[in-house]
């Protein structure tokens, strides 16, 4: 199957030093992988700088690459601030960040502490701004180009019963990302997002929903494509818009789901489950009354 | 219950002359009914004249108001133009139009033919923008302001399976409105839409669903306030959007759905189907883990 | 100018008791002015008690209805839990919430610090989640219905320059809005927001843009209808939203800004600046040409 | 400059023949030729004979790739399924269709003829559901994939003046688009549009804005990058979305404006005029007011 490949012409991402917060596991890591192949160099960044460091060994390993593991909470600024001054120490420039570290509680609202939801909006929200600004303010006094790539969700413009706090959070990138595609494009500094419909990531989901559930609420079912998204398939979306050959995309956010989002959106998108001899039968009802 | 009367005060609509497509029957007939009783008075078109002067007949005696039926095909431009110089004859000024026309086609795609395709098209959006540029051609030249008021669906932005044809000419009724909301605003002319959600009408979804479908596919379960609209809901919104009152409303789609395209789009939406106490084992199960 | 006539029937709002945050200036004055004129009941809410003490008293003779007001820091949910509680113990219920509170300041970017980013986040998005989660679960303990509306900005979902903590955090607010009106409306508690345009308020626009540049930056110029909008358009939308007229409408923003942000968003909106004379010469041309 | 240059690896498009309307010129043939590269045969179509073949000569020189150039008026659905079935004939098989054929005036809307905007409407809307038709019911018929690209425009969901039956136009593709993403993807078809910003073709824009107005209304200027795009920038995200890497994204449109529409969009924006010395007067200002 093609769409596990990589798709990006050998060294479409040589000589860039690339950013990824929650970078050591699940959808981050992978990435990062396929960051590397193409010729990258990564920084991977999260809080626990165990899981990083054996993450950043292996990816090393697996690619040859080099891969600077940083601990860091993306919700203090402090942290924020040293982690990346560490990283321009070792590789003299960072030229992309990928924002894609988060934080999830599924569960009704109403169950949430309000710290629970604040809990949500500093990792996902603030964390994505605290990383911005550091990495923008940089760029913009080097007078050097960069390039943003966010991680949302497809809620973040339709909202999301259940996910209520990541759905507010995610709502909140996604206006970051538009509103500095415009203003910071002046300094070279372009903006994108992706929103990746269900890319399984091993623990993940079970995670989310335990026991029967995961299996009860399998994803695929709400895809129109009928299965989840192949990993490489997210990287390959993820390196073009790393790359400069997608130097004209900016401020988008482009959704890689397989539909899901439409099949349920639409009015009418459920009476798929009419079979075919039902509409014989309606095709005939009508002729008849003609 | 309050939602089923008007709200406006009374004479909120006194001294307009509205047009109203497809006005004989249905929403169409409901929102003039209010228009009427709001001090209106109507020009009601369809390609029908019994259907219309019997609904005009009705609606006057229901109401007092004057109400002329004028029959007309909106796919074609000359009896467009024919039937609004006769209500310009006869009131002397059309203050606002209602596009309210529209056809439909429950089906696979597949199984239409090409022709099927271009009659809604026909129908729904050159029948739109006919009416559209005859009244705007007559107010730019009069110099006189107008409103237009263009009823879409919620699937003009998301699209839907199995209505194809309508989702397509809808959509370009919204891009109407939108467009000509900026362009025309200039000579005094505001455009706005409504993407109304399930309010039935007599016969209309039995006809789109023969038989058991309909109960089937029963509406109001799609819809997060479980209940379908009343019309007089519709006809509130439909006479706020006609009136001066939302005179700084403008290029604006009002969705009146209980928010059923939003239960649909929403991931994690349909978890709603998971019982309380299963969410108590959860909660239950991750306090055991921390 | 009907616009700056309150258009509801009287008592529209009778026997409700509506909470509003940001109560005591500007919008939120205006808007709460004109519920008591229907007959509504108020809560009124900021930091400043003695601003909030002033407005009750006006109010209150303007109009002869109950306004009490309660200072309470939305950022503080011990605060907000208070406030709400005095609220109950005054009324005995509160029926609707305007989130009304916000913060913003223009700047570019890269010139604010991560503080005051987060801020903006606190006041706008935790300020507003707070607020939703106190009133929400007490309405969902006391199976109560109620119904959220919430202020937001048509660059909530564009984002915007120069305001973008204050984009991302409205961007939260509107997500919030559409999963709860999802989530919470089995238990008959309906959420939707509002998108307001340039309404200007005394001293908010020079506060923001001082000197000459509230007047080189004049927001009507932006405007298809080329004027601002008045406080009691405002109100009108507002007070149909907070009643039981709009029961079915659940989900929605609804934008009022006369046409602005689509002025800006349409490609060739630019065109307006071509003269007549140029249109006729084109036309000519091209006429020549065939 | 890398974006200049093809993306994808060599043979990304190996073994597809790929049906291009509107293929013979501009940004049409740009795609196609490098389809050729990546090891794609095609099929182009228009109205003009005359200039296909000498695209199709000239493509097939460049390239080494095979194609085949057949005159089709879109609107007429018996020439789109001759077309079809010669394509059928010649091939064996069609893979990919690339809906690209377009039609546009750009006129105050008052200004054109009934028939002017019906015109749009057909060669854009009908045609583009024409094609869509005849090569769905085909790949159904013989339970074969397929992938359809639609080009659309960035106005198709906000709209624009001066450009109205092409925005409705548009509008319509992109429900078409999103639509069949859902119906039709148990059939293994993908649907995906692109809109796309200023990609200049030769006198495609001299042609619309004729004499100094082109100058004047230079599109590198409302883009935040402050450039138009490259052609081969457009041929490397539909490369992409062609080929099977894009296998998971369905029911997208991608925008590539260099964040054009965003820039007109976002209420704050223009304050791009103000100067940094002006930010610094600001900054003091509200600094000493502290």
């Amino acid at each position: 199957m093609t769409y596990t490949e990589g798709m990006l012409k050998e060294d479409a991402l040589s000589g860039k030093t690339i950013l990824i917060t929650g970078g050591g596991t699940g959808l981050g890591r992978a990435m990062g992988k396929y960051f590397l192949e193409l010729g990258a160099q990564l920084i991977i960044t999260s809080r626990k700088m165990e899981v990083l460091e054996k993450t950043a060994h292996e990816l090393m390993e697996e690619t040859g690459g080099k891969v600077l593991p940083l601990a860091c909470d993306v919700r203090n600024i402090e942290e924020v601030e040293g982690m990346f001054a560490k990283a321009i120490a070792e590789f003299g420039a960072v030229h992309a960040v990928l924002n894609n570290a988060a934080g999830n509680f599924i569960s009704p609202t109403e169950r949430l502490s309000a710290n629970a939801f604040q809990t949500i909006i500093d990792i996902v929200l603030v964390g994505t701004s605290n990383i911005t600004l550091t990495a923008g303010k940089h760029w913009i006094e080097q007078k050097q180009a960069g390039v943003f790539l966010n991680i949302v969700t497809t809620y973040a413009w339709t909202g999301s019963a259940y996910v209520v706090p990541s759905a507010t959070a995610k709502a909140g990138v996604l206006a970051l990302t538009r509103s500095l595609a415009v203003e910071w494009a002046k300094y070279g500094i372009r903006s994108n997002a992706i929103a990746p419909g269900p890319f399984p990531t091993e623990g993940a989901w079970s995670r989310l929903l335990p026991g029967d559930l995961a299996k009860k609420f399998d994803p695929a079912r709400q895809v129109p494509l009928r299965r989840v998204g192949q990993h490489q398939e997210l990287a390959n979306l993820a390196a073009y818009l790393m790359s400069d050959y997608s130097s004209y995309v900016n401020g988008e956010v482009i959704t890689i789901d397989g539909g899901e989002w439409l099949q349920g959106a639409g009015e009418f998108n459920h009476l798929e489950q009419i079979p075919q001899e039902i509409w014989d039968q309606m095709y005939a009802y009508r002729k008849k009354k003609e």
